[in-house]
């Protein structure tokens, strides 16, 4: 079991302090931030600190979620209602949000962009990323009549192409015929990657899995991309405004389906029954995350998000090695070569490059 | 048991009427031939179908040669002398390029490229790359103390990188960077697509099976790119002519290996002792090969072989679907999609492009 990873967010991530320094270059570099690709100079090159800070920033946590997992997974059967863990992360990162926000007020004021109070019109769209992921992870418990558990793995890498394809047609951005080759082959060395001698199960998905499958990810998707154009949509809005709003309703949504799912559970044994130091490890590891992706999508964009995790993905494996003594296989090695190409081919197949041009003094 | 594809050749490859229309256009096309990254107009035209011509031979060749080979697998053990086969290919390829020389001199008459004589300074570098071969041969017969044979067919994939660093020192010819990432995707997809379940065993290859498969992958790769040399040093020089000598030499360093190897067999049971109907396929087919790898290197070079060879492989395992019900997995679908997108990578990652124009009238 694995819960969903949150939208969005920020707060006092990396430390409280760097939130502020993001703050602070978060207002000066609105002009950079909607148009990152193009940015260049001293705008362009803090853009592009920012940009990297965050992107490590995702790519470190998504791994250490991952070791996480299996490290809980060690130390036993999960005990606690995941329900309640999922409330817990969206309440944790409302909580940073608010604290992030407290400190910016207390340095620059209560402004416009980083005031709480908001109109009817920017906030009414917030809901639908958590209600897409809410119909995505019903359709989860679904899937399984029809997909055993390492073709699911395997199918998920669908996300990787659903998300480059909603964000060429939602966000209209264009990747250049080299990138979208770069897609693919992100997709193809992800899955090689994680090839097992039971993959091959995939291939006997009857139609009805498939069609999930592919719904899932393009809800998946959809939900993500669509927050990028949530959070885009006024540069100048202080993260942490908009991702308190998210965040709220993701923990009304994730309410309902506590009332749902883990009512007596939670009546009869508490809200915390069965919370270890692990629990409390991995909901700390993915409010964190949720803030990461945030930041991602203000100050970079969805590709670089599914860049960030799949390497991740690759991370957490060869650290594995070390920690649980995991064995690698040729079709690891053969998928990251894969992956690592189709980075490579990214960066150098913008339509337009971005070089930081050296600071000179 | 599969014997070494021949190096080069030509003759009546697809028909005797193509190798005429070759003949001329390898007369006309001088200056292209040797530039043809950067020819265009109708030369240039000319020398892209012909090296389509050749590249689609090579490709269908290389797969029924497969085909040939597991269904004479079906067919039962192979009861006859590798070594006599071998020479027998060399020996068809000699016939077929003096048959074609011979129609060359009935319509051109006796020039100074087609005519049969040569100097020692021309002739004195045709053997090499069958020395080469053979020495790679010889190795051959001692990896498999180090690495069991499915680790060996990955590790033959080595012969993709090599060829490309060995193209890129020997002939001096540049690649794009994507090129360069075309071809390590090349080299991983082929890979890919080739895993079963014993493929992890070559990840426990010992450092002597490590080292001998990459001397094995730089001597294949040093002889494709010698031979690519020497044909392309003279280009008004036709290749029958060239083949002729090649194919002399090859029928030669096999005769020796007869001696060595069979010498015993072939006095008790005879020369063609253990040949059967597919025995005489492969045959023919094996010489037919080599005369499409020659023509390949001639009108196009080691690296269009390599693409060329890499997607008959995964043509026959389709091919092998419908003939032999194999079953295709998860491996191979990534292994192709990876090898669909570096012979995309490669195509519009020329250093400069190279669009033949459509013709006007």
């Amino acid at each position: 079991m694995e819960y969903r990873r949150g939208k969005d967010q920020e707060s006092d991530d990396i430390s409280q302090k760097d939130v502020e320094r993001l703050d602070l270059r978060s207002l000066s570099d609105t002009a950079a931030t909607s148009n990152l690709s193009t940015a260049g100079g001293p705008k362009g090159k803090n853009t592009w600190k920012l940009k990297s800070i965050v992107t490590l920033a995702l790519t470190l946590l998504t791994s250490s979620q991952a070791i996480l997992i299996v490290w809980s997974k060690r130390a036993g059967k999960y005990e606690y209602s995941v329900t309640t863990a999922n409330f817990s992360v969206e309440f944790l990162k409302c909580l940073l949000s608010l604290v992030a926000l407290y400190r910016t007020w207390n340095s620059q004021g209560v402004t416009e962009d980083n005031r709480l109070t908001t109109s009817f019109d920017e906030v009414s769209v917030y809901p639908i990323p958590a209600i897409v992921y809410m119909v995505k992870n019903l359709l989860q418990y679904y899937i399984f009549a029809y997909v055993d558990a390492p073709a699911y793995q395997i199918l998920k890498n669908l996300n990787i192409i659903s998300t480059g394809v909603l964000y060429r047609i939602i966000l209209k951005k264009k990747l250049s015929e080299i990138q979208w080759a770069a897609f693919v082959l992100l997709c193809a060395g992800c899955t090689t990657a994680q090839l097992n001698p039971s993959s091959d199960h995939v291939l006997q998905t009857p139609i009805q899995g498939w069609m999930m499958a592919i719904v899932m990810a393009l809800l998946s998707g959809f939900a993500g991309v669509y927050t990028e154009a949530i959070i885009k949509k006024r540069p100048s809005r202080n993260i942490n405004a908009q991702n308190f709003w998210l965040y709220i309703f993701g923990m009304i949504f994730n309410l309902v389906a506590i009332c749902v799912q883990d009512f007596g559970a939670v009546i009869n044994k508490g809200f915390f029954h069965g919370y270890s130091f692990i629990t409390i490890l991995m909901i700390l590891n993915h409010a964190l995350s949720g803030i990461a992706v945030s930041m991602v999508m203000k100050y970079a964009d969805n590709i670089v998000k599914v860049y960030s995790t799949s390497v991740a993905m690759l991370l957490t494996a060869v650290v594995s090695v070390f920690l649980f003594n995991f064995h690698l296989s040729l079709a690891f090695f053969l998928g990251s070569t894969v992956v690592s190409v189709s980075v490579y081919l990214h960066s150098v197949g913008k339509p337009q490059q971005h070089n930081p041009p050296a600071q000179q003094k």
